[in-house]
């Protein structure tokens, strides 16, 4: 599992770089949507750093989600199955005897991504026989706060990392610093009532990048704009954004 | 200010490389303390990436902290302060009109390093003036994640990133997934009664690396007694580690 950043090409590690070089298959689970520019992206780096530019993509359909149900954590692990189910074909077709296969990851592989949970689960039906090496990304997190030149934290502080379903309930207790991933629903706009500045990045490491902060009662409306814009205009959006409450 | 990652040269990216090598000054404060080895591999990677492997160095004197004082807040402003106050004469001295200066940072700028609010600081004085850009480096936290293969994050849950002196007081609310850093005490021996697992990592990344995980109540004191022999041998320690609840 090889992490490639959030989108900046040149947050490749040299790590992933080399690892990269001594792969024999990528696989792709291709979510059947139009994001070619993430397509091209990644292209570009196997072509950078792939050994005489040359490698070999073994793409799978990704199974839909039902995104419909209630039972979120359900219909992930259902989800996650038939996504197990794919990549074992995969595997056992295209990777022969003591070759190496590899899963590019955007951003880091230790956060939000069930690829790892997938191979997991591989290897527990015991069909298949592998060794699990991963080698970690710059995530969209660390992205957002080099952009927008913060720290996470605050001095001997703790910092949240949380989904925007989450915050859409609740700030969560004890923390004054929430990084929101995951956010479909603009979650930040349930908060504006708290002394808070927000730091949102749309696209971080893209040359589409999008970077919005400052007092949350006072940007919320402009980052809402501009994120349905974005999205209308492109297709798609990925967003994350650090919620910073100021210490009474 | 680039984030060079936590111990592992290879860590380091593209974008990182890049800047080492169009940089005129690198200024670096000396704690004063004998870690040679980290000494010596932020040399390792100047000299791998500096233009024609040449590279200037400039080491200021790290003020003390005082450690003793029971205002932990105020004791480390004022600490941070006086390292301003030796940044500005290094940077007043050594960097000319126009020049690249940089600051290296182990791990990713974003967690638990002050080097950006100094620069913030020295800012705001309004003696100096330049540009900051910050690059985002592999934090100690995705090392430990990747070294363990595992993620920081159970499906849809949040995470929270914290300190030792802060899990001695309490497991925070409403988080099952907690990484600790800046812990001096092994704040996770308060911790046995849970329910939990613990995959800790030492010297993450360099030759030295130490890695423990499993049950916390049944390798707490393992981790423990590693610890404090690897102190003991090598005079200074790094560790962190995530703590898993199991979801009842
Ligand atoms: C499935 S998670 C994967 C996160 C990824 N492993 C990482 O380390 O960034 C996807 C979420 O990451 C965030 N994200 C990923 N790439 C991003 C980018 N280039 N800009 C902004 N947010 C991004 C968004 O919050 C998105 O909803
Ligand atoms: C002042 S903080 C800086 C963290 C750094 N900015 C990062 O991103 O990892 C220092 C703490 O980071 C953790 N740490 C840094 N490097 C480490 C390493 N190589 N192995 C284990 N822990 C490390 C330890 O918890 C240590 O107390």
């Amino acid at each position: 599992m090889i992490g490639i950043g959030a989108g900046d090409p040149d947050h490749l590690t040299l790590q992933a770089a080399k690892a990269i070089a001594r792969t024999d298959v990528f696989f792709v689970l291709d979510k059947g949507e139009v994001k070619q520019e993430l397509v091209d992206l990644r292209e570009q780096i196997l072509r950078g750093h792939a050994t005489d530019g040359q490698y070999k993509v073994v793409v799978g359909r990704d199974p839909e989600r039902d995104r419909t149900s209630d039972a979120y954590v359900e219909s992930v692990d259902d989800w996650r199955r038939r996504r197990a189910d794919v990549c074992a074909e995969m595997i056992a077709a295209e990777l022969g005897e003591g070759q190496v296969g590899a899963f590019l990851v955007w951003g880091d592989p230790s956060l939000y991504d069930s690829t790892l949970a997938i191979l997991d689960d591989l290897l527990d039906r015991g069909e298949l026989s592998f060794g699990i090496e991963v080698i970690p990304g710059i995530s969209s997190v660390s992205s957002l706060a080099a952009r927008h030149r913060v720290g996470l934290n605050q001095v001997g502080r703790p910092i949240q990392i949380t989904t925007g379903r989450r915050l859409a309930q609740n700030w969560p207790e004890d923390v004054d610093d929430v990084v929101v991933m995951l956010d479909a629903q603009t979650a930040f706009t349930a908060h504006t009532d708290q002394d808070a500045d927000i730091y949102w990045g749309a696209y971080l490491g893209t040359p589409d990048e999008l970077l919005i902060a400052g007092p949350l009662a006072q940007v919320a409306g402009e980052i809402t704009e501009a994120r349905a814009a974005a999205r209308e205009r492109k297709g798609w959006i990925m967003d994350t954004y650090l919620l910073r409450r100021r210490r009474s």
